[in-house]
């Protein structure tokens, strides 16, 4: 079946006290927006790259194409007020019956080995997306009091998450909810689907800080995935 | 009141793929556990430090100490099994009506910031630790199924975590439970009380793969704490 990758860059990187959206920022020389695309085509280069920007980015996202020589030909749809609509809008460039994937534009490093796993997973499974356990003890705070869970049962969700088309595209048929962090959360809801986690990679980070940003150039360097 | 702070330093190293358990490897040609040291005594030079140690690995930090010309004055206390126990043993050397922190072995990153934020809670709270929001979306993960958690009730636990060593004590005269992943846990489930919460600093990170150790060496040259 057809594979489309749906790259989410509709941040106005206002968490990292840059004027510039953080998928621009350059890890390396090189925006992080196109690396995150580089990496899936380095995976697998017939898969059909849809990436969703403001509006009002794309004619700067055109201008550093042109800068950078990049040429990997991108569907490009339009992002909207929540990611909720940016995934919905991208989703009408997908046809029925195809695995659609839903990305991070600022996750640039994950490997093959984790996209592997979810698409291999993915054969069976209309719903997958790449979880790590975490290292630290994690609590509950509800504001007035926390209080200790089992860590072993927390997951931490990354992206791509990888899903039948046409049960993405039914579960965005719906009216969006704030509890919607992620695509998963929205098949679970809306569909009732079960969610298959497999591992994910531990540099598979999101870039949201300058810290973040400081830690990709270092996985940049030493990582080869 | 007086200040104690307990360093943990008792890991294996397993999941490292080292030989050398990982509170010795350098960060900038020093060892961690060192650089955590030195990070609690230019926070507060007359904090008293206690370190745990596995028995067999004393002879080798007193080695390293010679070596590095490592002077800091600390009480050794001995590794227990479990974290548990060694915490239980390093509070021997704890007197009651103090400031006890419990802190890891492999967190030098602690900033003074956060530090500050812990020690003005205490005069207040008796049980004080520091925590992050989490930026991935969160799961609970019972094998047969797991489910999306609201992520903004969600906290990722790091130390040093600050009691009344008083408190402290009582609760560490308990028999051990799996359940105990931290010392707020114990605190929390032998007595009862409430944990204050306060904003970690998200560069205090827990050394805990070669990944984490790449971090650390960038984290040591790009920031002052």
């Amino acid at each position: 079946m057809e594979r489309y990758m749906i790259i989410v860059a509709g941040g106005s990187g206002k968490r990292m006290g840059s004027d510039v959206p953080k998928q621009f920022l350059p890890i390396n020389g090189k925006p992080i927006l196109m690396r995150t695309i580089e990496r899936i085509k380095q995976y697998d280069n017939n898969m059909s790259i849809i990436i969703v920007l403001p509006e009002d980015h794309i004619p700067y996202w055109q201008l550093l194409c042109r800068e950078y020589n990049f040429d990997v030909p991108c569907i490009i749809a339009h992002g909207g007020k929540e990611r909720f609509y940016s995934v919905k809008n991208a989703l009408t460039h997908v046809p029925e019956e195809c695995w659609v994937g839903v990305h991070d534009g600022v996750r640039p490093f994950v490997s093959n080995e984790t996209l592997d796993k979810l698409f291999e997973a993915s054969e069976t499974n209309y719903a997958v997306i790449p979880a790590i356990a975490p290292y630290e003890s994690i609590r509950m705070d509800t504001g007035d009091s926390n209080s200790i869970i089992d860590r072993n049962i927390v997951k931490l969700i990354q992206t791509p998450q990888i899903f039948h088309s046409s049960l993405l595209k039914k579960a965005y048929s719906t009216d969006y909810k704030t509890m919607f962090t992620d695509d998963a959360s929205v098949v679970e809801q809306v569909m009732g689907n079960k969610i298959k986690l497999v591992e994910g990679n531990r540099e598979n980070i999101k870039i949201t800080t300058t810290f973040d940003l400081m830690m990709a150039e270092v996985i940049y360097e030493n990582y080869k995935f």
